[in-house]
């Protein structure tokens, strides 16, 4: 069986490490909580953090019970109970501004992980909940937040129309989030996943359901390399 | 073989005529036009129509063939071209006010279908299109009329956000209809269709995609028993 | 991080109440339990009861230990345990009479949900169960009640075949409820959702798999507007 | 390249005949006539025929270009326009009898290929047209026929809600056709096979959409081995 | 709350007991376990038999523990630990013969359902198991059994194969049953379904995904009404 | 039947023309050509050049016909054949660069109209095609291309992969366009599709089969607003 | 807008071509026809003739117009009529064996696609056709020559039993082909693909639903790295 | 009840072992493990051990608590802890090379099984884990390795991008495995079955998702027949 590591490589035998990737793209490293075991999440994130101290690491999908591990054994992790997400080190420097819409109650787990993520990488984040489509009201009170920003992420389950509306309010990027909320004929999410794709505001893209992970990279990237602005 | 035909059926061979179910429902004849030549379309509206011609006939899904047909062979035929369907005696007193409400223009001819019905069944009714979603100004502008309402029809494809803004607005009974503008992920109007499904605005139902005729007998029946109003 | 709350909303962090909804719509509150646990329901229905003690207030999908607490702590709260629902404050008066149908012994709390929903809002119900089409005298039975409803709601799982043979009875509106009793290719209620929203009889229309609640709204909202009748 | 072709086989280049094939199973020969051109319709028909003549053979899915040229070329051969369909030879001996039931007039063609398929295979057939669920008393009025067949084959497109009606009323075996009749969410037929596949009147089986040979094969096979019965 | 018992129908409140149903249909009492309680199950059991104590009653989809106390509580139950299926009263004689064929050993319990409900509904039952398509020998070896059985019950998941096979070997009625047995994209049963439906074989019907209860009474429906054979 | 037209809005019957609309977004007017007529097209595109000539005007999914008689009409028209685009007016000036990557020649279509939909809406726009996944030397060509752009649009049809492959190259914001090329088990884009929302390269967003100019839109927003470069 | 072309790389504008491809692989040059004009076919062919006239050129999915062009305008082509395709050039020399097996005659284009692709990427090939699992004796006729093969290709429709049934045969590696042959529930080859994808016959894997050439690159590859064997 | 065992055969009641069949295709004795008790594995492990103790026997989906039991009862048993599988007995020679390539650790568990289950089917396995197309020097690093097999096993979940791009480097017959490695449009591993099956590259096929034992046999079957090479 055939496996070498070479430099900036470091293999933990469940998982290689890429210790130079940072370096490389300016992101920053990145732990996949889901089906790793709370001692490996804790191992992994000390790795990590021991070879570069100087930058953050950001771990998502972590359940409850190695939240607690990692809170317990390294002093230096900041929980964010809401994302299921704990980052160690130093956050960047925020550059430009991501802002987070999300519909409903529901969707602030998914909302929190756009919001921890996009931080993480470096922008400027605010978010507004609670906004669903069947209260207008909501949204129109915070159409110029939503002009003002580099990047929106919008986080919507059920219809997942709430990008189509803010979409139509706006002209500033917008990447929609579809999550699982709903029961029955939303199948898991698609159903708001096909809403997104088939919206009726141009300009909308989409992620997969619950990824909020991918849309706060995306939004980062965006909202970091944006021209800086007047102040709002 | 077995085939019978008792009272108040008429039997034209390619179709069963019961000429008697007005009278049980109170509601009108309607022929199906999809899937019937020019010529069945004519002779079974010509039998309806002279078996009761003091009630309205109504067909839908008539091709402009068949529309062409009707119109030359049946004079006191009314065609709606953007309906595709034709009427034939006169049309019931208007009881009660159902709206229909459009999302694109695209979507007009099902908006069209479910207004004639409504009419044709017996209820009054308005329409207003071109009231999507990415424009919130142009709802907004009719909230007044919205309200007013016996029962809203609302028609849209794409991503089917219109109910949900609309059932956000107003307490009146709405049916949803979605319809199968798109393309690619709207797979016929199937995202419109789970979008209605899923809305968060309580109080949404649905029917058939392009199911426009469906809609306006629904609203027809609720608009037609419902408690008189003061004029608005 | 933006959130501000306005006046008539309540912010208990994990959820807004806005507290004069009803008062804009005239309908009740309504907490979906779904997700949420069991103090946290209490605390939901305790605040909204408190800031209109004259107003009913509806929980569904409430689970059996959340049900128990409810009526350990809140003396006024009446559960309906097939429904999975709590009713805390006095319901209004009943106008109009909505009439749910269910098809088998298993689609109980489904129309369960319906009948409480509808009643909370503001309409009389009836219901009618174990009225399966393969036994077609059990529908004929009541086919007088059918016709002297002012909304009908139809609940019934697998096949989904009840709506149809019902709405080709009468010519009430009918609003379909399709469950997720069944298995194997039922698909979660998807057979039963696809064979209502392509039923035969005319002026039928549907809600999501389960969705109770939804329908009992829509049927309320066309029951209590509806012109009265002579007693039957 | 490997083709040889033994005892009771004919090659015709575009398809290999077994002509011996009747004589182990007792069922006729029978070409499948979508995908092949007239010219080789009739020669296939006039092979079979050749070698057994004193035997049915059975042509369905025949355009009418191949019906117009399979009535010119064969004299012996008649048509079913209806069917779709042509046979060539005598017809057997009918033993037994199967009842094709169809709901609407768009299913006619499935149900009569049903029959012919039934009669060539040599059961008796009897066949009610028109019998939709949202017509109860058209169902109620054949009760006594349904129950004295030996085999049904209900046939119905849409929401296939009448192999469940059927089923309830009698407990003959029930072969179960869905049809492709209906749009949008019908998804081809696909509503209606769901539909029959959860049927809640046990006993029901069911067969491809629009699938009237193989349920005319099946249920001719049950009828000709039943038990003789009195005279009804 | 509209609801009435008439003749031959108790209530127990959790479920009606229409205890005439048999005397209509000649067809036995089934309790559809999956959903109720152990003690439900008992006692409907035993209000079942002593209505009709010369009666089976067939009670499926029993658990374990459901039937640790029928085994206790009603002494004359016979449980199927196979079928998760329970007997209470005296079979029916058995009239004409049902041959069960299964693919896999993981098929046996729908298999078994299958058998033992063809018997409490009056036939003679067979079974083969482990008849899988990847080994011909095993099904050519039962070739005339298949060929004496008066309808065949041929049970598979994952690709679906051996009804093909099966209906390819002989003329009699095939009730193919689609097991869940499988992963990936069996997609819980979809991928055998298809294959059956779509059999080549022509005279092949399909039920349910792990339907064993509704092919049983279909084929018991067919076998006892067939003409007697001699002894094979 | 109620319907007006206010300021900034003009009304051709089978259109309502928004022609205030590029003011308040700063994006230009777009005419979705699909189902539109020849004549229609002309005329949209003739009255909001001549409302706004010192704008742009862009015509998507026009048809060889109607690009005929727009370039035979409309003088100033150009046309990109490839993309089936028309546009009308001076372009505006180039903000940012937008990289439109192309996986195969079938692609080509959907990266034109991607191309040209970005250039109107603002963006410099570089186009580099043929390269496909299966050839990771054409990649690897570009990574200095890729690296340099505001945002990157990578359209692919049957599996999807590019941009997984790009996405692990840099870390420009990236929109996936999956297209409707390959045949079989593609499902008309379905397979791109949810490739492309499963991209294990984080940052990856997806718009609709097929659409370029949803992501042409998109992807101008961004680079529009980006932070000017030093020339690479 | 970029693009340049290296060494062994010609620009026709529509397509651009590797010419180089075969030397690196030892694969023959292709070309997909679908989607390509006769006259482009035509021009591809003669120019990957001219650059390499010692290796095959081969073109797939041609039309019958097409198909006519090349044939009069390239003196050397050869036109395979059922495969709908054509070869130029010396075929190489063969190596190994395929054997191709069809389940029924409308499988037959495809399984000449696989069978040519074969022959033209360097294996011996040999065809079986119109071997159904229904008739179990075809198949066992030719047991031989299955096991005497290197590799398999198994091409069915319909259910898509076939490959199962072979693979419980024969230790072979096999690649089974879905087609698209059916109708309803088949889904387009739907049902065939899942069926295959499950066989329960180890050592089978799968291509796209009418992917003849695909099968036959993959065999050829199996075939032509075979150790010799003694003649059978 | 019908059940004869014959030569070769032993029955445990809960399984039929065929205990010749390796003798018959040279193939080792398979136990598939889900579904089965910890017991019963044992069981037949022993019992095929026992009948032919010089070859090897395979369990796959092995649980922890059923690894355990093996490892204590069977002391020559061999635990794979990341396959999830065991093994019984020398493995036999190994003849030719297959190299089993993964994109993610999550596809660790599939990998290993795909390799343990060539190796005891007689090929010599390599392993290159954690091969992501977002990481192309990983790939291209091992592009010697990947030409030298004589079968490639390419595993990977989420997009399925891996099999496209190695099977762009090099001309070897590969076996495609897709993962439900993923979540949301994942769809438990149907996006990556349709990227594989829709891969652009040739000569990719494909077996189920998860099914490392199957892409293991075909592999095995086809590297044990290549034709020797030189030593890479």
């Amino acid at each position: 069986m055939t496996e070498q590591v070479g430099d900036g490589v470091k293999d933990l035998g469940y998982a290689r490490l890429d210790t130079d990737r940072a370096a490389r793209t300016g992101d920053p490293e990145v732990v996949y909580g889901a089906g790793k075991t709370p001692a490996q999440i804790v191992e992994i994130l000390r790795t990590l953090h021991e070879t570069h101290p100087e930058r953050a690491v950001l771990a998502t999908r972590v359940t409850e019970e190695a939240a607690d591990l990692v809170v317990e054994q390294l002093p230096g992790a900041v929980l964010d109970p809401v994302a299921h997400a704990v980052t160690l080190g130093p956050l960047p420097t925020a550059r430009g501004r991501v802002l987070v819409v999300a519909a409903g109650t529901s969707d602030a787990p998914v909302a929190a992980e756009a919001a921890l993520t996009a931080r993480v990488y470096g922008a400027g984040v605010d978010v507004v909940t609670d906004v669903g489509v069947s209260g207008l009201h909501r949204i129109l009170a915070v159409r110029e937040e939503l002009a003002g920003a580099d990047c929106l992420i919008v986080v919507a389950g059920m219809e997942g129309a709430l990008p189509s509306v803010v979409g139509g309010l706006v002209g500033v990027p917008l990447v929609a989030v579809p999550t699982s909320v709903g029961y029955g004929a939303s199948f898991g999410g698609l159903a708001a996943l096909l809403a997104m794709l088939n919206s009726c505001a141009p300009g909308v893209s989409v992620v997969n359901i619950d990824n909020g992970f991918g849309a706060g990279v995306f939004a980062a990237r965006v909202a970091r390399n944006a021209a800086p602005r007047d102040p709002a």
